[in-house]
């Protein structure tokens, strides 16, 4: 029984979980930890139950043993990491975004590409057991031909600012996971009209980006589509996805935390989601998963290169869209 | 213990509900029904409990007993009927809409202000408990500074394409329920961009009309707000509606029409409403009573004048928008 | 379009829901109201749009226009009432219980079968839409072979100390719904055993009865059941039920009063019914309506007598059960 | 950063599970597989990246890197094995039951009381999200006196009549779960009175055992509870749990696995947890954490030997009580 040997880049608070992750798939065998940070590096070491440790990424990269690499570094690397492990021939597994920019993400994936190596994208939604699910309904023909999307994303409180500065603004940061379910369950989009807001931190509007939006999609098939985001849902982190057509609708609702509730004078309550990772543990877990089996048994990781991309345009539209104030076409976006 | 003199006009499906609906208000006394149609009127008669029976409407409201009178009856007489029950100085509940026209609605609120006569607009969601609910919770601060607001209204299938014709579009005759509820729940509505679509019937938009749409509402507040509408949706009769802000947010859900599941092989099921009168029984009933009450106390009747046509012009600025491809100002609404 | 010409009998709280809910059916008329207090009995006068109003019952009965009697009196009284209108022909509507008695009730039951007049009994939950469709689905074969029937009934609060002397105690007062629910959905009951116990007020077990209670039924299929019974549930009225089987399981469950959900830190809430009449309004206006129709029409009003008799036996076997500390068939159930 | 050196004994199908839910636990590094199997214990030793395999369990446990073991072995090897471990001083975690008598029981929690190791029983459901919120809620005083226990243990199908008969019965089996879940939210029970019936399948009555059952549990608090459990539940593996007293109740109620909904004509459906490991993986998975933790840490880990036990004898309790018709004290049990 063959191990998956994995570089893991980066050692931050996502790095530590895929750390854990990674040493719960029998499959995978983290042998090497790379993150500048000696404290971080040393403890996901431990959590990935890896043999070495580096300081430097490139490092771990040309780590003989590593055949794959997880790349979970700051957003403004991961690029650079891309191209270098295509260029060592190594597997890839990347958090989203590969870049900002429509040139550089081009050039790191045409670098994937020419090395032939595997590549899945941390669209980690489409991993989670209840979009699978919506996604395999919608393949059964539960709703046959699609008329309305649906989807609301909503984080519990907006990032520190020094974080939102280089996050290339909400429509790139928040909203790209809800474009990629507009793909995975819907199909390509051809159009987009966004409306940005600033509603809970006027420091987010200082800086240049939103924290309230809107977004229109249309569909190359004809749905329609809406997408809103806020930055801030002091009851938790809100997740819905709804495919509505001439078949029905299915929904991918958001439910309480735990399925215990309290009944008191009046009615009763639950619990919420509140953290990304909590909401999402699973599946953070099985497209790691997923990554390793594909690459062991040789099939096509997904999503792939062409997902990152046309997530990227989707958002890179939207964002062009709510800075001239009218439709933007996908295929009007280039890079500037 | 007094009972308010009614005269019903109209005695189609509607208005044999609202027929039923007044016998079981106690200070309610439908003394005449008006319809056309002689076995309608006779049926309506003897639901309401009424002792008189005309066919011509302007009979009923020239009787002396009649203290009030509800309208359901077609469209295209609502503001005609207004104008003679205003200048009999009878009290008046009328289904929705006034007239599609902005002159015509204009004209026949004029004629209720200068008679001073009570003036109820049928828009029975603002009675449904659930509704009810959801503005007291905002009136108590459950949200604060509203963000978001999004409405989903779907028909189980589209009228037949005569009504179609003579119904004002979309926007008009289905929309403007939910941009009520947008008025009610959130406030005065600034701007609208509006995109409609023919998904379930080429007929449909071969008379000029759409059977999909989705409406984009800036609030004066600087809320956003989504509406869909769908004119057919398999599974019934889908209205919801959410208010999201700072301090959380109010739904109003769609629930299974009877708290009753089936547990079979593979999971389980509900129902789902599936006629609008069905969904809104109570709120019907509720509107009917709340209009009895302020009138025989001498309170105004809400939803009034006001209501019915700030409802109409974002309706008209919506079908303006999808027409023009463009967003539209509700003050840019004339009437042409 | 004939109406049935009835005479309600009490016009307490009650019996003034009753009033409003036949003046809302088309086909009853309410000739009559009788209760000794006048002023009650002029408001339910003007609530059912009656006529006449009488201090006795027996008066009301005697009124030639009288079809038919809604029994709706102090308990005590309701065998001698049925009596006096099974003799008079009238058919009868009676809220539960007949009487306390075996044989009060058998005497009152057999006045009615000797006279051959109509008769119901105000188990109301069996026309709950919910129940409704439950009994549907299981007609269906929805379970198949039942094995186990759950219910639970909560009041939100005990009724004063003066009602439950005279009530007949916990199992015939309140859980007989219950046990009338299982012989609906499930079918005859061979042998209870019940236990009571005092935890909510130590007065109600001073005068004798219990708050809380356990019933097991073990019905002539085989099935087993269990019925959970207090007299106090803070969150409100909670009435659910379970019917598991081969074939899986239909729920009757409890949902919020309103579909109207707050989301606010830390998670979401809702409200909950509290009053027995707003959970079963809808039921109540329907067992009349079925009521009349079935007079009017001349089919057999259902659930009749043998069910008010069998719901009663299975009621007095778990007070004997409880109080003698063992199982109790129902075939042992004699009037002491 | 230290970890526990662990001996995973038993590598069927449970085995398997743990192995992997360890080899994800930091502190956790398996250190020893046994399994008479070879490729079972090769299997499991890759799943729990563990460097030695053993076939016998003895052999395991003598093995001087292990200092804590983790039984998965057949029940009827349970007590020997942790008499061993005791001897050998190692830390246990036991799955449920310790045996089938309360002798064997006692003499193997002897063995552990007087070697002072660490003794944790496999109740997973104490760690299960939904029942850690109950509890705490509980421990908030969300329900102040408890009056009324109400649970529900449904499998989705018989285990195989050669598993079933070395099982104990139901009531040892299954219900015990259920039985630790009351002690767990409630408190101690002094006495039960459980109705045993063959409705699934004859073949069990004819090994004495059966498969649908009603357990009373009498609260030494005067609390009153029932437990319902059945083998065979067509719709999936249904486990519900509801603690009701003067505060409200707190429930922990069956969601669908996946919060994906299908809405078609006639309404909607969702999914249902089938294979109990699904429902609580994240139990499994978090009481070995517990486990692993509380060894590390030096705290008493929980449950422990006096739960193993309490367990135990309400199960007994419920079998003698099933076999003798009559209720049955706690303190009765004896072993015979």
């Amino acid at each position: 029984m063959k191990r998956l040997g994995i570089a893991l880049l980066g050692a931050g608070r996502m790095g530590k979980e895929h750390a854990k992750a990674l040493a719960g798939i029998p499959e995978a065998q983290v042998v090497a930890v790379a993150d500048p940070q000696k404290e971080a590096r040393e403890e996901a070491r431990f959590l990935a139950r890896a043999e070495r440790a580096y300081a430097e990424a490139e490092a771990a990269i040309a780590d003989p043993a590593v055949e794959a690499v997880v790349i979970v570094t700051p957003t403004n690397t991961h690029a650079a990491l891309i191209e270098a492990a295509a260029k060592a021939k190594k597997a890839i597994f990347a958090e989203k975004p590969v870049a900002l920019t429509l040139a550089e993400t081009e050039r790191a994936l045409a670098a994937v590409r020419e090395a032939g190596v595997p590549f899945q994208i941390g669209f980690q939604r489409r991993y989670d057991p209840a979009y699978v699910r919506a996604r395999r309904l919608l393949d059964e023909g539960a709703v046959g031909r699609v008329d309305q999307f649906r989807a609301v994303g909503r984080d519990p409180a907006p990032p520190p600012l020094s974080y939102l500065e280089k996050s290339g603004g909400l429509f790139l940061d928040m909203a790209i996971h809800d474009y990629d379910l507009a793909r995975f369950l819907v199909g390509e989009v051809a159009r987009v009209q966004a409306f940005g807001a600033v509603r809970v931190d006027p420091e987010i509007g200082r800086i240049g980006d939103v924290d309230t939006a809107i977004t229109l999609l249309f569909f190359e098939n004809g749905a329609q589509g809406v997408v809103e985001n806020s930055r801030r849902s002091v009851y938790g982190y809100d997740i819905r996805t709804e495919v509505f057509g001439e078949g029905g609708k299915v929904v991918v609702d958001a439910v309480p935390k735990t399925p215990t509730w309290r009944f008191r004078e009046g009615g009763f309550e639950a619990d919420h989601y509140h953290f990304f990772m909590d909401r999402f543990k699973e599946a953070y877990r099985a497209e790691l998963e997923a990554f390793v089996e594909a690459v062991l048994s040789g099939r096509t990781p997904t999503p792939g290169p062409e997902d990152a991309l046309a997530a990227l345009k989707i958002a890179l539209a939207a964002t062009k869209s709510h800075r001239e104030g009218r439709p933007v076409a996908i295929s009007e976006v280039q890079d500037a």
